[in-house]
């Protein structure tokens, strides 16, 4: 499996660093595992990271000592790694490694830390030398918004890998094939391809089940006029990419291909919107207007995307500008990638959603999953 | 799939009403996902809940509405749940839902709401009435670790099956095989089975890198003389069952029927020592005593086991007892679900675990996953 050169990662703690200085902090504690990912090469599901103006303790359990002992001898070593093993509880060793520093003011997540753990962390430290814990939102995850020339490529070929995918995946529906069976039949394709393994649970919503955005895969069989909702992805040395296709069973009806002509108009409105400096909240609107111009505004009832890396939902968010709504970083800048996925879904009746993933680049606008948005008839 | 009937969410609502009384709270705020399904039934990933006295307040947004309202029409309704609908923000939702209840002092999941949102809520709050807000310590978890009969019946059933797929899988390694080619094969023999899902990344850790306790499959191909880990599970109506079996590639060494052998007598011992009553500490003791005469004490590295239920790591844990260990709880009583998985590990050589599920009974323990715990030869 493919991971970041060292190089790559020491550009990326030099931009933490920078933000660090910034915030007057010392120290910064990481506890998100893939905003420690992306820092360290790490593929494990428990560690902690204090990065430091010239290291980066790397605190875990015996469990992935030999993993990550063995990824320091390669090519993709994470530079000023220095380890320390948690023998019990990982909070103890964290108050170790935060004493032993001599630091003054410590960043840590607020988005991510629990009360639970700072109130003991607060509590614990209170005895020493007491540094000042400051609370900092999103410090990592503005860096990883933007990708770096690996993560960038990394991405293009996964966006064509799914885009292969797709072309088989639109070949797989057949009528009286079980919604799960299509969905486990999409995951093989999925891991054949050469994916590690599907980004998130595979949608095959069919019928009126495909009003639902968020449906589960269930037992029934698809059926003559079926709309039916493929939504997958899959994970590329350990980044994240995700595809919607809709496809009917046997003939369209006149009111599904006008739900479908409207949902695919609105996703080319939303890519054509995305350009270097572009609102995120312009380009979401530029999907939705047009919908509602067609009358379908209320069935449209979540966001137009969302951000791609080594989560599959993540910054920027391609939402509605409202009242509720964080409105800060409203530009979108090259480096970006991010899906765009309209749909329109009414209850009892059925839906349609067509999704891909886009990289702005600086000139504009780049579609990473080139599957054909067609309606296919099965 | 089945889900837990109205009646059984009605004592589960109880329980935690207790425990609301004990402390004092005339409402939770409930925001782990899986403490949410436990409560109310719901299988989607995005909902808060806030329990009260009379009510239960169900916030999510417009992609699970149309679920949420169906599983109302059911046997499997929640009691007294009354729907909230997100528009752009969940934590404005939450705030108007506390601000109208007129609450006093309100409890949270202090390990499971972040510093971010915490700060926030308190100073929304602030301008309202007023309410305290109260950080409680798994008061839902304790209730979940004893499982009520509904809950035990599905963990034999998944346990049963669990078994039966361990029968098909020890007949699928073959010198030459990837781990990869494997691992698919095994999620798709516990697909096949009837479980929805696998209950995590299957683990199969060939030769070498069975030494690694949490190794993710690679292309390296099964060899003549390799100890080989297979670590998997199945999800069964929203439950977790997880079993390990080490199978060696022709004929074993010496050396790996004695760690073979030192493992199974530490897993039977460890099976032994559990019953109503026992200390969770004492039945780690038990297999981790066996494995330290055998000289292979610091071979075992983690704890002993993990109970199991709507979440695949969930209390108890079975671990050592230590200067850095939370040592609350500590009998095990009957209806818990737990994981007894010990292990030994030897960097470059390659490791033995052997993990099956139990239920603590009102008289002892009932192994629920009935597989063969001999050396298969492959």
């Amino acid at each position: 499996m493919p991971f970041a050169p060292s190089a790559t990662l020491s550009q990326r703690h030099a931009a933490i660093r920078q933000s660090m200085r910034d915030k007057a902090v010392d120290a910064l504690i990481v506890i998100s595992i893939p905003n420690i990912s992306w820092l360290t090469n790490y593929v494990g599901s428990s560690a902690i990271v204090v990065l430091t103006a010239e290291t980066l303790q790397f605190i875990t359990d015996s469990r992935y000592v030999t993993a990550v002992s063995d990824m320091q001898q390669t090519a993709h070593a994470c530079p000023g790694l220095q380890l320390t093993v948690v023998d019990g509880s990982y909070d103890v060793a964290l108050a170790g490694v935060l004493t032993s520093g001599g630091f003054r003011r410590i960043g840590f997540e607020a988005a991510h830390l629990t009360v639970s753990r700072f109130n003991w962390l607060g509590k614990t430290l209170a005895s020493s030398s007491a540094p000042e814990l400051v609370a900092l939102d999103g410090v990592i995850e503005v860096a990883r918004c933007v990708k770096d020339a690996y993560e960038i490529g990394l991405l293009k070929t996964a966006g064509s890998m799914l885009a292969q995918v797709t072309l088989e995946v639109l070949r797989l529906p057949r009528r009286g094939m079980t919604e799960r069976d299509l969905a486990f039949q999409i995951d093989s394709t999925i891991r054949n391809a050469g994916f590690e393994k599907p980004a998130f649970e595979t949608i095959v919503a069919s019928g009126p089940n495909s009003a639902l955005p968020h449906a589960r895969p269930t037992e029934r069989t698809l059926d003559e006029g079926d709309l039916v909702v493929l939504d997958f992805g899959g994970v590329y040395a350990s980044y994240c990419v995700d595809i919607t296709r809709t496809v009917v069973v046997g003939s369209a009806t006149q009111r599904a291909r006008e739900v479908y002509t409207a949902v695919r108009t609105a996703h080319d409105r939303a890519v054509e919107a995305t350009a270097p400096g572009a609102s995120r909240f312009d380009i979401d609107a530029a999907a939705r207007d047009f919908l509602t111009a067609a009358g379908m505004g209320a069935a449209f009832g979540h966001g137009t995307g969302h951000g791609l890396g080594v989560e599959v939902h993540e910054e920027p968010r391609i939402s509605k500008r409202g009242p509720n709504v964080d409105t800060s970083r409203e530009a979108v800048t090259p480096g970006m990638v991010f899906t765009i996925e309209p749909g329109a879904y009414f209850p009892g009746w059925g839906g349609v959603r067509i999704e891909d993933d886009v990289l702005v680049t600086e000139s504009g606008v780049e579609v990473l999953t080139q599957a054909t948005t067609e309606l296919i008839t099965v």
